[in-house]
């Protein structure tokens, strides 16, 4: 891979805050609704996981959909990440021109453009993998790569019944590595997984049989000669149980025989809900566990209207945070010339595009131009909203704009 | 306002489509999902709202908040409105940074670095409107803008109780005016309202008392010579309730005595469900209207996996398409060497951030890569997702990136 040096993500610099602004401070020379990351929280987190992979013997691609922003890319690979995960072609190239090399789509790659540019990523010298999981897409693939005398690196992706991609059984198995195996193009780098999608009555164990299934049927394959790779890749997890999928895949007896990659995404930002209520599982899970994830992603906004008692409307949108599944949640209110106040627990009535109905409680008073800050639940659906955010230091104070790929 | 022709509109040209695709051909060059604008009920929408507007006497500033796309605003200013329509202080400079000089922000105006960025729009030349509805933005406003020697003009905002922002009743239209008569920077421009929050149980009749409401505030404010204008603006309409708004303007006993403004977004591309019905309403209440509004965005996508009998994994997510209010809705099925097949009607089961779950009718096939068109419910939050979008003429050829500037 490319040193990290070498990147081409934006350095540091606040010069581009000039372009929402004349200075540095948030509460102050910044347009608001702004989507601000903390830099300490996000340094932490990015920690965090790295060392929790460490501990179970496991690499991370952190799962880049999520946020989008090469500048998150660069630290978490400067952490010590094998590579980042994509979800499509055109977010893989958008990860490449901005230095990330190694490079894990978690899809099947379809359509001839998006293989054009994989062709492309791959000329470039890029080492990139996607998944698998019908004869009919890797008919197709080994057409297109064979035809340009390129070789493509997949997984093939199990899936569960019920489920979302993935092949579902024994047999639908050998069907497909039967066509491998009859394709010129195509190199089989390792097993692909998603168990973020079960669901049903017992979740933990259905998950920890997915990680097991995951493991034995590369070991199964790699007997056989399948992969071409001394070491090939196991690779799953979301955010929600990534410890579930490390313990599944660290397995002593076959240490060193195969890389075990972890792909959670949110937990870089973490966030104040969904996510958190994860954590709080895998801490019940894990009595000995040292430090969590912690919430890294606000979005800032200003009170714009005080129409009747008990309601304010905020300058905040659909269009600025995510509401899926849960509204944004008042985090902080700055009014100038007084302390923060802790709004937590204070409600939102709705959102629409660009407006947020907050209540105010009894007794509570708000002021035109007063400020809040909004917690999100699930931060993915917040990045995709904004073309860049702000990462700030403890005195919010804008240090650095990062630009998102969307 | 600067002539069209000056704009800085990015012009026509398929030449950016290389940095998606190596060609114009939609299903064959680009990569996907991607959104399309379909070029002929595209340029139909705009002349349909542009004349129903002109035959109430009333002018157009649509809401430019639904698109950010500066290509269509260029088009709906070429087609003779007044000007557009923005939420924030960002958009209003991204409109203006393409060639829209009057711009109506129809919002409160707060934030001191939120200011500064109208202060440089009015420095710069262009017609700036905002909102007020309480005194103590007034004050800052008047604060902010008599400090830089600059004039701010200014609307009341009229709000219905349980609604959105804007004065309650007649007392707080007294006080307001009051402190605008305190002011020394702020100029009263007009009166605004928007009637897309009412509900309850006779909202027909609630929009056209409340349309009926703006006017006659409006007379009575200029009776007093509260307007520094001749022809102050009445201003309402989002793209649900426009005729009727339209007709509560349009009084023959008044003509010429103000400029009546309608405001809907969404109508530039209306769409395939939630502004559908809004059209089947105007119909049913106007028998002699001429044609109507068609639906002109879709987000086309391929079949990524189909992993169990009777379902389809689209490469399709939240990420690409709105899903608010109703999930996106299967429009067209296009495989190469087949004609197109309609699947209105086959049903969505859920959308994930980059994955979409399409129920597959019995008796029905797919193959992966197969391309499917989806059509929306409510288009401003499929216009947000993208960078850009294509306008395709009839076969589905791009003629047109359309760069978004959210």
């Amino acid at each position: 891979m490319k040193p990290a040096e070498q990147n081409d993500v934006p350095a540091s610099g606040v010069e581009k805050a000039a372009i929402i602004g004349t200075g540095r401070a948030l509460l102050r020379d910044i347009s608001l609704p702004a989507a601000v990351v903390y830099q300490r929280p996000l340094a932490h987190n990015i920690a965090w996981m790295q060392s929790f992979a460490e501990r179970h013997g496991a690499r991370l691609a952190p799962h880049g959909k999520t946020t989008m922003t090469p500048a998150l890319f660069r630290r978490q690979l400067e952490a010590g990440a094998w590579g980042i995960t994509l979800a499509t072609a055109t977010q893989c190239m958008a990860a490449f021109e901005h230095g990330v090399t190694r490079l894990l789509m978690a899809n099947q790659l379809v359509g001839a453009a998006n293989m054009a540019l994989v062709a492309e990523l791959i000329t470039r010298g890029a080492e990139f993998h996607c998944v698998v999981d019908s004869v009919e897409n890797v008919q197709a693939l080994d057409g297109f790569f064979a035809a340009r005398g390129l070789r493509l690196q997949v997984m093939i992706e199990l899936g569960v019944e019920g489920g979302r991609c993935g092949v579902r059984n024994d047999g639908e198995l050998e069907t497909l590595l039967a066509a491998l195996e009859q394709s010129s193009a195509l190199v089989l780098s390792g097993i692909e997984g998603y168990e973020g999608i079960i669901g049903g009555q017992t979740p933990i164990a259905d998950v920890r049989a997915y990680g097991a299934r995951l493991v034995d049927t590369l070991m199964r394959l790699k007997r056989s000669a399948a992969f071409s790779a001394d070491k090939p890749v196991v690779t799953a997890s979301g955010s929600k149980w990534f410890d579930l999928i490390a313990e599944a895949f660290d397995r002593a007896d076959l240490r060193g025989q195969y890389i075990p990659l972890l792909r959670p995404g949110c937990y870089v930002v973490h966030d104040h809900k969904l996510y958190a209520g994860a954590m709080e599982e895998v801490k019940e899970r894990h009595a000995d566990l040292q430090g969590e994830l912690l919430p890294a992603l606000e979005v800032f906004a200003h009170v714009q209207s005080l129409p009747e008692p008990g309601l304010a409307i905020v300058a905040l949108g659909k269009r600025d945070i995510g509401c899926d599944p849960d509204l944004p949640m008042p985090q902080c209110l700055y009014r100038e010339g007084q302390a923060p106040q802790d709004v937590r627990g204070w409600g939102v009535r709705m959102i629409m595009d660009q407006h947020l109905f907050l209540s105010v409680p009894a007794g509570e008073t708000l002021a035109v131009g007063d400020i809040i800050s909004f917690g999100t639940s699930h931060p993915c659906l917040t990045f995709d909203k904004w073309r860049q955010v702000l990462l700030v230091d403890e005195a919010l104070d804008v240090v650095e704009v990062m630009p998102t790929r969307f």
